[in-house]
Order: C-alpha cells, then structure tokens, then sequence
C-alpha cells in the first residue's frame, strides 16, 4: 500500500483526556512513518476539512505530541457542526472527500460520541461510492459514557472521578456545618439524557447514610412529593441530606425539571440549572437552609483529577484506531472490552460503525438501586474500575503545565468552501 | 505552671486545611504533655463547649491525628453560632468559663474568622474579670483572606489555587468550542464582601488575551453596560470570554446583582447564584451563547487540589498557637508574615487579638488593575506564592482516603444548658 496521510478531528464537548487520544494517535502514525505520511488536525474538528484549515502536525514536536497526553479541551479545537444525512448534506460530504483527495489523505480519524460515528460511517460510505480510497476509523470520545458496544468510553471516568471525590468533599463540608447551618447540598452533574455521570457520584460513599443520600437520574421519572420526604428524612436522620442531581432531571412526562411548571416561579428557563430549581423546592416544602454548586465544564476539563484508567484508555484507543487502519480496517471503533471483573482488567476490541451510529445506551436499570435514588452493587461493580489511579499533570509556579499548540496550517489547494 | 488541658473549637465555614490546624493544635499539644494534659474539641465549634459536649482527643490515635492534615472539611464539626457583646451573652460566655473550669481547661484555642477572633477576645476579658486563669488564642482560617495584619488567612491558597486551575481547564474548554458554540463562560466564585477569591481567577491567564478576560470583584460597583461591552470586545477578539465573579458581585448603590433588578425576571433572590443572573444579562444584550458554573462549597473542599504552601502555614499556625499559650500570652493569634517576596518566604509572627477582632481586608485598589477587571502585577506578586506546591492526599480505590473521626465525648459533670 503506498504511504499516504491522515486526518484526525475532534467533535463535540471536549473531554479531560480527549487530547490523550490524539496522543496516541499522533505518536502511532509516527512509529508508523513508512505507511502514513502527515498527519493532518482538522482546525476545529470537521469544519477544518470543509475550510481546509488543516493543521501540519508535523510542526509539533515529540515533546509537545507527549504533552498531549496531560492537556484538557481540544488541543485542535473542536465543534458541534453536525453533518445530516448524505442527502441533506451531500455538497459537505463531496467537498471532504475532494479536500482529502487534495491532500492525499487515505485515513479519516474522527475522535467523539455518537454523532460524529454516524458521520464517519456516512464518510466512509460516500468514499466507497465515490471510489475513493480511504479508511474511517472512529475513535470513542464522550464523558456521557452513552456509545453502545464498547464498556465504557474514554472521558468519562474522568469526570466520574471528578463527581465522585467532589461529592465526598463537599459531602464532609455540609457534615461539618448542618449542626446550625446548611442543611441540603446539592450538586448538579453533565447527563441530559443518560444518567452515568450522576451514577459516578454514588462512588463518594460506601455505606448506609454516607453521601450521596440522592441521586436524581435521568432515567427515573422525578416525583416531587416522594423526593421531598426522602430529602426530609435524611435530614432527621442524618443531620442533612447530599443530593446528587443530573441535569437531564425529568418528569414523568418527559419534560425536564428545569424547563417545567417550575420556569415561572424562577426565571427564564435558558438560564436552568436544575440545581437551583431543586433548591427551590427544597426551601418551598421543607424549609431547609441549602447550598447547590453547578459544576459544567469544570467536571469534564478536570484534568488535575483524570483517572489513570481513563488516561490509558484514552490514549489506547487512538493507538489502536490507527493500528486498525493501517490492518486495513474501514467503517470501524476501536472499544474497550472489560476482560475481568475482579481484578479489573481491559483490552481494545473492534465495533462495527453501524453498531454504533446513533444508539445511545442508558443506565441499565439494575445498576440503579430498587428505589431509584443510588446505585446498586452491580453498578458501583461497574463505575469503580474506571475511576482507578491518579494521572496528575506535572506543575509549574503552582500551575498545571498545560501545552498549547501552535495551529500551522498546511497550504490550501482548493477554492473556498462555506460549510 | 501546673499542667492543665486545652481546648479547641473550629468555627465558621470549614476549608480544605482546617483540619491541618486542627494536626498542628494536637500534635504540639501532645509534645507537650507535661503542660497539656487532654486536648478537648469541641463539638460543633463552641456550641460543643456550650452544651458540654467536648470531644476527647486523647481517644485518636497518632496516626489519626497525621490524616487530619489532608482530610478536608471539619473532623470535630463547626458552627455558625455567633457569640455577641458580653452584655447580650453574658450567661452564654459565663457558661464558657464555667465548663473550662469544670474540666480543668487552661488554653482556649478558637480558628476561625473574623466572628471568631472578636468571640475568643471577648472570651479571654471575661475569664479575666472572672479571675480564671485562661490563655485565650486566636488561630486564622479563612476562605475569604479578610483578616488584618497577617499577611494571609490558611484555607485561602487552597481555594485560590481550586479556582486559578479550574478557571484555566474550563478556559481551555471553551477555547476548544467557541469556533461553533459557546462564546461566553461564566464562573462563580465565594467571596461576599473582599475579592481574594476572584482575584486568584487571575492567576489562571498571564499573557494578554489569556482567561479570565474579565474578574467582576465586589470592590468595584457593577455597571452592565462597561461590562457587556468588554464582553463583546473580548468575543470579537479573542473568539471568546471567559469571567469569574465575586458572589458578592454588586452595583454601585451596593445592591448585590443577584437581588437588583434582576431579581423579577429571573426569580426568587435567595435562588440566586450571580453566575445565572450575569448569564441572562450576556444573552438578553448580546446573545451569545453561554455557559456558567457555580463552584459553591467544592471550592472549599477540594482538598485533593490543595495548595501546599497553604497546608504548610495551616498547619504552622495551629503549632505556633500552642507554642504562644505556652509562652504564656493571651488574646493573640499567630499571623503570616511574608519575610521576602522573592523567592517566597513566610514565617510565623503574632498579633494582638484587639487587632484583629471585627476588622475586614479588602482587595487593595492596586491589587486591581486600573480598569477594574483582571489583577494587576502588584496583585499577582501577592497571589502567586500562596497556591505554590500541591500536596495530595493519599488515594484508596481511586478515592482520597480521608480520616472519619469517632466523637467520643468526655463524661459531662455539669447540669445541661441551653444554648
């Protein structure tokens, strides 16, 4: 097979360890410099192929490629530009597959979550259509732990460590205190509609009536009057209750906590937070002093507290996506496959894409407590392995030494596109 | 001078080193067990001492006492009981005294804030008055960095370092999304009344153009329309604006934004949360799409992020706390002195409680730089040294193994009072 380049682009929200992937991947087409020339970064995930902002990462240097391995966000930048269906979005698609043509690109690297596996499966099938060489490999990205096949997906054991040890903490903050003051904390956690995040906040505690006391999942219909007599009795019986919420908190009927008849009573509901919200009711039916904390980006750019796992995880999936390619492989998702429970152990698996594209997978609902308000021992068997082993970033002046790359565009050869 | 025991009480809201104070008191106390005899914690601060409730130490290993340094929160609880004027108290301040009497307690160690330097003074003029024999001293522990004359407060470098770090990863975040999606992220940060807190925000960027573009401290009198213009400037720009607030953020006739005018449109004020409030402002007069987070009581917990230039002096002070009772003073507290800027080198001094009680520390105009919005180089040099080192707890199972301490109270011997 003559040597030809690659393209690797991030897609949607970054993660702690999204950058571990393009580590991994960066460095394996290195070793591999006899089959894959350039590796190209799309500026901006795919929006970089349809402006042919491509960045050179040849201009990075081994050590900043390294560096990778410990920076948080997207070091490319990424985007939520979501391409539709071929038929929709036909003129986007043939303008990649010209763009890659154009640069000699035979291997299409696409590093996210559901989306964008469905995209590099319509890539992949366009190029085959159109006769044009080219291996797609999607590389798992998402700290909502929501991609089917594979166990668990690189991202989110991260933040499942952030929402664990940020619980307990606070957990021993309103312990110290709800003698004469707060009595209710609550912590709002990343999940619209899958409810792994807020599971991982189960971590903080071990025992009957350690914290969380709650955990209010996406999956199971919020009902009012049956969480205010639970917060009410922790309460009485604990001192004070910890409630670990997630922000896809629904009603019965579907709509979400923060969008529903509470909106007029506390504001416009783009401003949300289901924290506040559920505060709100707090101090409407109980009368408790409370406190609420909204994490968001914070939780999912947490590199300070990766997981080790995860960082290992991460960084293997792109070594294996590339190792795929380069096999020949097209239309594929390297996955992580739990291989032993006790002790944990995991290896890199192969997904077909269309396994993938476009199927979300829940909180099983045996991993949730009969109640619905924790998680059972067959879901703390499965969050505890991802959160194994600290990865901290190396220091400077009481910083984290975060790289930032230099974005060196290659030359363009085609007109200008307006994606 | 006959041996006699000492007694310890936390106060206020609780940090990440408290507990570190907490080590230093009991550790130095036990090196000097021929002039301490049993260290007694009080229960929930000086309620504890109130209701006779008195933690004896002498039943936690030495081992147990060392965890204290990294575990967060307050092992012996703490309170937001506030003792006033001897006049209104007397009977509450009169109990004190007689509980320390009725178990021979000879050293009153109180760490906390402002409220509490006030309360242990007033503490020390009534024992004397009293003619009981008492040495009454103040150890610092604040978030807010507002107490005089010490050069700053332990459990300050902690959250400055919590929010330099976080401000940075969450930037880097944004950074990564704001080519199609978020253009604003907004951070709340504690702080009511001095601006410390958000002014550590600033460590997060050095060079121009770097996160945060704007820091609204509560020093300086919110005006909506400089501010969303900056705002605007700075997303044309740089692509995108990242802010960290004050919670004490306020207008120039010292109404909070969270209470002002906002209060209709975006509900019930002790709903709050200023980060939402400034949220709804960027997308009514500009919108932009926005993100915010509210870090709340995971500031002041997040142990696993520690400064450990902050462990050091909170751990030093509750040291140089028994030393100074040893010494023989009265109505002291052990201060931070900056003996050179750079390098960075502290030292223990003392200041007269009479110094200290009720005086607040704010944010120095030219700690700020002059347009109002980011920390000038003055301020930088300040901030710097306090979140230098990072001291981790250790890590069990992928959580922080944090010592729980069983209270085991002494034998009461006085008849039951109610606070």
């Amino acid at each position: 097979m003559a040597k030809q380049n690659a393209f690797y682009a991030q897609s949607g929200g970054v993660t702690a360890v999204i950058n571990a992937s393009a580590c991994g991947v960066i460095e394996t087409a290195r070793k591999n410099n006899d089959q894959i020339g350039t590796v190209y970064a799309g500026r901006n995930g795919i929006l970089g192929a349809l402006t042919e902002e491509l960045i050179d990462t040849s201009s990075i240097s081994d050590e900043e490629v390294q560096q990778l391995r410990h920076t948080p966000g997207g070091a490319f930048g990424s985007c939520r530009y979501k391409l539709k269906d071929i038929e929709t979005h036909r003129t986007q698609y043939e303008r990649l597959i010209e763009v890659f043509k154009a640069h000699d690109i035979g291997y299409f690297f696409y590093n996210g979550g559901n989306d964008s596996a469905d995209t590099c499966l319509k890539v992949a099938q366009l190029a085959e259509s159109m006769n044009y060489p080219l291996k797609a490999v999607h590389i798992p990205k998402t700290v909502d732990n929501d991609l089917p096949v594979t166990d668990n997906c690189p991202g989110f054991g991260s933040v499942a460590k952030y929402i664990a040890v940020s619980t307990r903490e606070a957990a021993m903050d309103i312990a110290s205190m709800s003698a004469t003051s707060t009595k209710v904390f609550i912590l709002e956690v990343m999940g619209r509609h899958a409810g792994w995040i807020a599971g991982a906040g189960g971590l903080a505690g071990q025992k009957e009536g350690e914290a969380p006391h709650l955990i209010i999942f996406p999956e199971i219909p919020f009902d009012r009057a049956t969480v205010m007599a639970r917060v009410d009795d922790c309460v009485k019986k604990y001192g004070y209750c910890v409630i670990v919420i997630s922000e896809g908190a629904r009603y019965a009927d579907g709509t979400f906590l923060a969008d529903a008849g509470t909106t007029d009573a506390f504001g416009h509901k783009q401003l949300g937070g289901v924290a506040p919200t559920l505060a709100g009711m707090v101090k409407q039916d109980l009368g408790y002093k409370y406190h609420w904390a909204v994490a968001d980006y914070l939780q999912r750019s947490a590199r300070h507290l990766a997981s080790a796992t995860d960082v290992a995880q991460a960084y293997a999936v792109g070594e294996a996506g590339v190792r795929l390619a380069l096999e020949g492989k097209n239309s594929v998702m390297p996955t992580i496959v739990r291989a032993s429970e006790t002790p944990y152990k995991w290896e890199i698996g192969e997904a077909c894409l269309s396994d993938i594209a476009n199927v979300e997978k829940f909180m099983p609902r045996d991993y949730i407590t009969p109640d619905g308000f924790g998680i059972s021992q067959a879901g703390r068997d499965y969050l505890e392995p991802l959160i194994q082993g600290e990865d901290y970033p190396p220091y400077e002046g009481g910083m984290p030494r975060y790289v930032e790359l230099k974005h060196q565009l290659a030359e363009k050869k085609l007109p200008d596109f307006q994606p």
